[in-house]
Formats: C-alpha cells, sequence, structure tokens
C-alpha cells in the first residue's frame, strides 16, 4: 500500500511572503551590498582538509573579488592569507592549488614569507625609513574545521565558529565525514545570481516535475525540514521501500557508513549552511557543493562526491552510479536556475507568492534582508 | 532622355537641425529611459499571423529586458504575456517558437496558465492564506493586427492602434498584405544604436554610394517623402525605365500584386512605422524589417521577404533574385551603420549639420527628444 | 674579479612612500578622469615619419574612446584629425593604415575633405542655410615630430613641445634616431593599467627573478636613474664585461650606431617619456613601445625594434637575435603586469611600501595626482 504524505507545514500569509524585488538578482551594486555583509562576514565552506595533506599544500578560493590562499603551515595548521603581495600587490598563487615548498614567494620582486604569513625576506628595503618586516606578514583570513571542512572567514572579527555551526556538530557526528574521502570533482559555472541556487536546493516542489530519477527513489512530499536558523536552512526526504541510496538504480552494493541508525540508513539529509554550503549526507556517502558568487548574475559551484575509505579500497568500488544520479540532478537544477534568473531579469517580473513548502525560500529571503540592514557595527562580530 | 531630379525638399536652417549629441548613442542610462518612454509605451511590430496557424502556437519577441510570449489561444485571438511566472519568475517559453498544446506549464513548479493567460492550476498553494488564483495570471501585453501584421504593446494604457497606423490603413489597403506569405527570414545583430539604422533608412542620399545595385534598379533623387507624422516617417522611390522591381537583374517573372495602380506597379514604398518597424512595399513583394533594440550600442533585426501565394504557387517560382538583392544591400547599410555608431561614439564626435533631404532624420530625433521629455503623466496613452 | 654594485639611491620614508588605492587601477570613472587630464592633454607617441612615405599616407591611433588619423597632406606636412564626420559622425577611416589617394572622403553620404582636413564637398548641403564649408573642416589634432618619431596632442591648447623633450633633445641626438628604419612590430593587448606597465619597465628588481636572459647581459644594479621631471623618467643600465648589445647571446655582427660615445656604447638607455612612450636606446639597435589604454583593465602595446640602414643593407643582416631577446622579455613584463592587475583588484590589496629603488614609481604615481588634481584651466595648456 503506498504511503501518503500530508502537507503539514504552517500555513502562509500571500500578503507577507512573496520572492524578492528584481533587483535584488541584478543589481551590481546591491550585489557588492551582499558580499560585504553576507560573503565577507560569515564563514565560508573553502575545501577539505585531505586537500591539503603536506605542509605547503594550498588551494586558492576566489569569492566575488576575493582571493585567498588556504594553505597547510610548517606545524601542520590549516591557515588562510589574502593573495595578494604586501610589497605592490602582486597575485601571489596564479594557479588553482599546488604545493609550496616551504615559503611564498612573490613571483615579481622575491618578497617572500613564511608559511604562517610572516615576511621571511624583502629584498632592497633596508633603505626604506620605518619599514619593519613584523608589520608586512600577509594579511590573514580566519579559519576553522568541523569533521574535515575547511572553512574561512574574510571578517577581521568572524561570529564563533561553533555559533555558526550551531547544533549541525552533534547532529552530524555520526556521519564521522573526517574519515571520508573525495573521489570526484565536478565544477560548474552558472548564469545564476547564488541566492537562486539556495533557493533551488531548498524545496523539492520542483523534483517531480524535473528529476523523475530523484522522485522515483524519494517522494518529494516526503520528510520534512527543520525550523531555519541564523545560519542553517535543511531538512531530510525518506527513501522509498527499496531504495537504498541516490543512486541511477536506487540501490548500491556500497555498505552504508558506520555508525547511522536504522532511521538514517533510510534517509538523506540536504543541508544548506548559509551562505556557501550545501551538503547532502547519504547513507553511503556524502555530496557537498561550496557556490562562489562572482558576480550578480554568475556563480560558480564546486560539487564533490565523498565515500568511505574502506569501501574505496575494494576492488570492485565503482562510484559511477552516484556521480552520474547527480550529474543529471545537477544539470536539471542548474538550468531552471539559470531560466528563473532570465525570467526574474525580465521586464515583466513582478514579485510572486511562495507556497508553505517554500518556508526555507522565505527565510533566506529574510536572511538577505536582515543582513543588508545591518548597522556596519554589527556586522563586525562578536 | 534622361529624368531630371530635382530637390525639391524644403530649406533647412543649419542652426536647428543637427544630429544629436553623443550620449543618445553611448549612454546606458539614456538607452533605458527611451525603452521605458518609446519601446515600452508604443506599438511594436512582432511578426506576422500566419506564424500562428494553430491554437498554442508561439513566438517570443525580445525588446531591451523585455521578453513577451505571443500566441493564438482556443477561441484563435492572437494575445500577448510577459514571458514570466507569476509565482517565481521563472521565463516560461525558452525557445523562440514553438507549439504550447492548450496550456502554458512552467517548467519549475507546473504552476500551468490557460492560453488567455489566467491559472488553471498552481499547486500547494492550497494553504497560502489570501491566495486567489484569479489575481495571478500572467501579466497581459495589449495587441493588435492591421491586414497580417501582429503588434504588441507594453504600456498598460496604450495609444489607440488606428492612431498609431493613422493613414497607413487606407494608403496601403490595395497590397492586401494579410494575403502575402512568408518565403525567406535572415536575422541580423548589429554593433548599433537601434536609431541609426532608421537613420539609414530613412534618407537615399547614402544610395549612390553604397549601393551601386539599386542606384541602378531607382534614381536616389527619384521619388519623395510624405511629411513626416508622429508614428511615421515614409515615402517612395520611383523605378528607373526597364526596371519593374527591386531584384539583381531590376526584372522579374513574377506578376504585380492584384490591386495595384499603374502608377504604383512603378514604384517601391519605404515606411518606417516607429520605432521597431520597416515596410518596403515593391510591385511584387513586401520586405519587412522588425527591430530590436537589445542594448545602447546592439540592435537584432529580422528581415523577411513575403510573396503573393499565387506567384509561390507556381512551378517556376524562385524568389532568390529579391532575396539576393536586399542581402547585399542591407549587408551594405549594416556597415555604414555599425561604423556611424563607432565615429558617434569616438571622443572627436560632434554634432553635424543635416541636409534638406534628410527631413526624416531631423523627424526622428525630435520625436526622441519629444518621447524622452515627457512627463510620465503622459505616456501611459489615453 | 666581478664589479660590485653599490645601491647609492636616496633612502625613502614608507609613511610617504606607498602604491596607489585600489580604485586608481579599477575604477572607470578614475580611469577617464585620467584620460582627460593626461593622455588627451599630454603629448603621445604615435608612430613614425617614415610610415608615412607618400602624401596621402595614414595610419590610426586609439587612446579610450579617441580615434586619431594621423597622415602626410599634399605639401608632405604630417597632420592629424579626429577620425570622424563632420556630417553624421561616421568613422571616416576603418583600417589602421594605408593611403588616402588625395581626398579623405566619408564611404556614407561622400563629404570629401583636402589632406589639410578642410570641406573640399558635400554634397547636397546647398539648401541648408547658414551652412559654410569652412566651418566644416575635420577637427584637428596638433601634431610634432623628434628625430623620427611623430607625436600627437589632442588638446586645444597643449604644452610647448619642447617643453615636453627637455632635455631629451640633447641627450639623444648622438643616435641620430631620423636615421633609423623599422624592421619589426608586434602588438600586444594586456588585461592590466597603463600605469603598471609603466611601473614595471621604471624598475629593475624584478630582472634577476623574472629575466634571467637580461640579468646575464646587464646587471640589474648597474647603471642608475637620472631625477625624474614632469615628463621623463628614465635611467641606463650598464652591459656586463663581455657583453657588446642586448640579444640571446648577448652579442652582434651588427656595428654600433655611428656618433656614439665609447661611454654610450656600453650602455642601454630606458626612458619612458610620459605618458605613452617608452625607448629604449641600445649601441646598435632601437626599440620603442607606445602604450594605448583602452579601458582601466585593458592596455595595447605597440612593440617596434628599429635598425641603421647600413646595417639593415648588409647581405648577412638578421635582426632575429634582438626581436628574440625582447619577445621573450616582453612576455615575462606583461606576465607580471597582468598579474599585478589581479592582485590589485583583489578584496586583500592595501597599498604598500616602495624601497629607494622605485623612485621612479613613486614619480609616477606623484605625476597621476598632480594631474588628477589639476583644475580645468590648468590643463588648458599656455
Amino acid at each position: 500500500m503506498p504511503t501518503t504524505y500530508i502537507n503539514a507545514r504552517p500555513t502562509v500569509d500571500v500578503a507577507e511572503a512573496t520572492t524578492l524585488p528584481q533587483e535584488f538578482y541584478t543589481d551590481p551594486d546591491l550585489f557588492r551590498r551582499e558580499m560585504e555583509t553576507i560573503h565577507f562576514d560569515m564563514w565560508l565552506a573553502a575545501g577539505r582538509a585531505e586537500q591539503l595533506k603536506q605542509p605547503g599544500d594550498f588551494f586558492v578560493c576566489e569569492v566575488a573579488n576575493a582571493s585567498v590562499v588556504v594553505l597547510r603551515d610548517d606545524s601542520s595548521s590549516i591557515r588562510a592569507f589574502h593573495n595578494t603581495c604586501r610589497h605592490r600587490g602582486t597575485l601571489l598563487c596564479a594557479v588553482d592549488h599546488g604545493n609550496l615548498a616551504g615559503r611564498i614567494q612573490c613571483p615579481y620582486h622575491a618578497w617572500t614569507y613564511r608559511l604562517d604569513g610572516t615576511l621571511a625576506n624583502a629584498p632592497h628595503m633596508e633603505k626604506v625609513e620605518g619599514f619593519r618586516e613584523s608589520q608586512y606578514s600577509l594579511r590573514a583570513v580566519h579559519t576553522a574545521t568541523w569533521d574535515g571542512h575547511i572553512f574561512i572567514n574574510l571578517s577581521p572579527n568572524p561570529m564563533r565558529f561553533e555559533e555558526h555551526l550551531a547544533r549541525l556538530v552533534e547532529k552530524f557526528r555520526p556521519w564521522r565525514m573526517e574519515e571520508l574521502r573525495l573521489v570526484e570533482r565536478r565544477t560548474y559555472s552558472l548564469a545564476a545570481n547564488w541566492k537562486l541556487i539556495i533557493q533551488n536546493y531548498s524545496e523539492c516542489l520542483h523534483c517531480p516535475i524535473a528529476h523523475p530519477q530523484l522522485q522515483k527513489n524519494s517522494h518529494y512530499m516526503s520528510g520534512d525540514n527543520e525550523a531555519p536558523s541564523a545560519t542553517i536552512l535543511g531538512g531530510r526526504m525518506d527513501l522509498r521501500d527499496g531504495v537504498t541510496t541516490l543512486t541511477m538504480s536506487g540501490r548500491t552494493t556500497r555498505n552504508c557508513l558506520p555508525g547511522l541508525t536504522e532511521e538514517d540508513r533510510r534517509r538523506v539529509y540536504y543541508y544548506c549552511l548559509l551562505p556557501n554550503f550545501l551538503l547532502n549526507l547519504h547513507p553511503d556517502y556524502m555530496l557537498t557543493f561550496t557556490m562562489w558568487p562572482r558576480a550578480v548574475d554568475r556563480t560558480d559551484i564546486v560539487c564533490e562526491w565523498h565515500f568511505h575509505p574502506d569501501e574505496i579500497a575494494k576492488s570492485g568500488f565503482d562510484p559511477k552510479d552516484a556521480i552520474e544520479f547527480w550529474e543529471i540532478t545537477n544539470r536539471q537544477d542548474w538550468e531552471l536556475s539559470e531560466r528563473a534568473q532570465k525570467g526574474i531579469a525580465s521586464k515583466g517580473y513582478q514579485p510572486g507568492p511562495y507556497s508553505n513548502r517554500e518556508e526555507l525560500l522565505i527565510a533566506l529571503d529574510q536572511f538577505v534582508l536582515d543582513r543588508l540592514n545591518r548597522r556596519p557595527a554589527e556586522s563586525q562580530g562578536r
């Protein structure tokens, strides 16, 4: 007998719940203000600790006009710096990842920094009166890690990282995400505002129409959302009877991740840690998305598939079924997000009503409005 | 004995008749104001009724940031709507023409509209307090037809269409344009402001220099212009002795359109119906141009060749001579228009004097200035 | 015994010598103000007299949105004009060089100008009241020549050219530059602000790191700069023992230019004549760069190699060693300049300290600030 799903979410009032005006998706100045009050003030998922195996290993993140080098230093700590020389501003790292071999040297005039960011050598500065090497360390960017995920924060006074993660720390501990290993990375460049990607992610009303494969594996009315908080929008969906994970077939030969409850083995969790991280936890693998706004109508997305090392080690390990499932689903979502961008940017667009199953989108809009309305002092963290 | 042509047009005063300042061709803000007061307020030629044969047939028009779906509804009426869903703004039609099979369904969340624009189904909106389907019809765009030509008007209170057409209704009745059928469409994208294309169209002083083939068929000093009106700039040229139409050879085996006077069989009429329609009536075929401004320095042009169905039905029908003639002439004109754009955008440009044979250009400039200077209330039609 | 070089330049104070704020490299409005107060007000190197051999020979220069035709007129004088017709603004010359055959004719309506810029024929203007051909000459741009170099000045009241050249007239007379002949031209388009290219040119601290080949031929601490003046930044470097010029091998079979002193045969002079000319004088050849800012982050550069006609005439003449040397060195410099642009445009950039061997860069920044701060009246020349 098929399950019946009930729309149990609270009623909303059309007068109070409409989409944002056009300029939030088209105005470059408003985009710059969003970056200042949101992306440059909050914790951003940057990558995985396993990408920085050795001292000197680094990768580069770019968000709006910011470029940040994330690296492992000589004492194995993870650090991050603005990717610009303190001398004449030259970009220090021009490739997206690599190894720095003990020093960061500017290719222009050989100013050389230790991996902790301090200036080790600045040729020909000896005749500059008042010059102190100690005043020209690389400009540091705060970092933090959570179960293998590296985060950066460009604010001088970031919110405490634990406050940012809030209840997720405990909630997702059983997945032991720090043990998982990256198997596939795909990068996409979308002609869409960053908020449209979170909107697309935060409701499944479009799933029966846009994602027939996903709908076969999980009914779009299954599961539920948590009440949104200041930094977290998320919920879960339930796998249909006979389905064991999200793959093309709905099944897998991989074991479930160790430590999951019986209940969690029948669910997929989808969480947006605002403003740039999407985390999908399946019974047997983790899918992550980091979103990098580049312009009001342009966002880069890095999508990664992570598996348990015991499974990876098996001779028959084949992640293709999970990769293909999400590659197809991603493409469907990117097309819809780009189409939303086009329609919203058109003259005929007017804010429209949200349904009661789009409550996370209402929360996202409110989050954006709150952040934009903060006085500068408030956004300086605590 | 060769005909002598006399420059009989009224004398102009250089102090009062100069080209517009540079910013009218280069300033994106001024372009947006032009769109608001001109293209978004006036009747625009959109296509031909024959493009919408069946109920559900549609095509899409784009002007500046507006996207409009033009369709034939279930009762065979022509209607037009802004191409954006009333829910979250998604672009409804992403291809430039097709058939809608009874309904317009948004591909994102399946909001579904009847072909008259009313909302038929909005899934999961039942828990939205105050939601009335009747309030979320597609936003309508006015339409009108004239002898087979479809027009749209994005203003909420358009000028009466008959007032817009004015004397043309009667003037071109003998051509029975509604009987003609499309044989060829060519689309061009020009790096030029939309006004430069109308300027190029509205004088033939450049013809002996730029269009040797046209000059062979019709002397540039032949014919005359009508006195310009609020919406119409146009005139006629006369075919040279021995020439029967505008083709590569100056001759054709096609019959003249039925119903033309002896006089009209010796003439070509060229009319600009402001702001986006160019209509060329030859003895045996109709050439139309619709112009779609996309940016201050970018205009798309759709050029179409229309013939009489009796001629099309003949076994030897070959429109190539007319198509090639205008393809060559168009290319010559587009090159000049793009070159004008470059020179006007250059630092050295200063407004220059018009001659008395450029009186339609003076009228075009005045039309633009008048429209830009209207108070918003005035542009709300009547 | 290797030479020891001493850093003898004056000490600088870090508090007063820092790089310019980010907006000087990224803000389109500030770029436009720079163009108005610098490039449109000063003498710009445009090309060489030998490019205009015959009356009617011309070439076109483009800086920001200005387009200028430089030509040789019927009396063999060099003249320059804004490249836009006085009628409706059409670009007159659409190719970058050629021969005008006695007249400049607009391809649109055949307005025709003599090579001295006066209007010779304006068809159909006879019915324009108040029209005087004498009032519609092409808008002249001032020109001057110096030892074979052609300069243009877009200001209505340019600084005296001799004042602009200052001490260089006498200093470089022995090179007899007017006798040299162009052998190779290479054009580059850089994603960098124009000032970054002059900065790169005006110090050799980066040479040991970026230019191993150059460093082999000339020690970066050799030579010295002259005290900078209002229009000139420059100095010299010394060739190492055994090196006779700047080529891949450091040697050449070409004779030195006639007239050089023993001392000058051991030196390379590098001078920036602000704002767009870089002049490198080697013992046996002259290298010139003209820089053409197109946008705040885009500059076109024309690099030319000039040799003595006696050498060119020799059967074994082969300029490849000098061309290859500078092609490699240029590519290294362009990469650094583009990388500086990226880093300075990034969020983390802050002005940094100059060393005492970057004194020409300090002078460049001061020059820019002085020019930007002038009242309009002052920039009107004298």
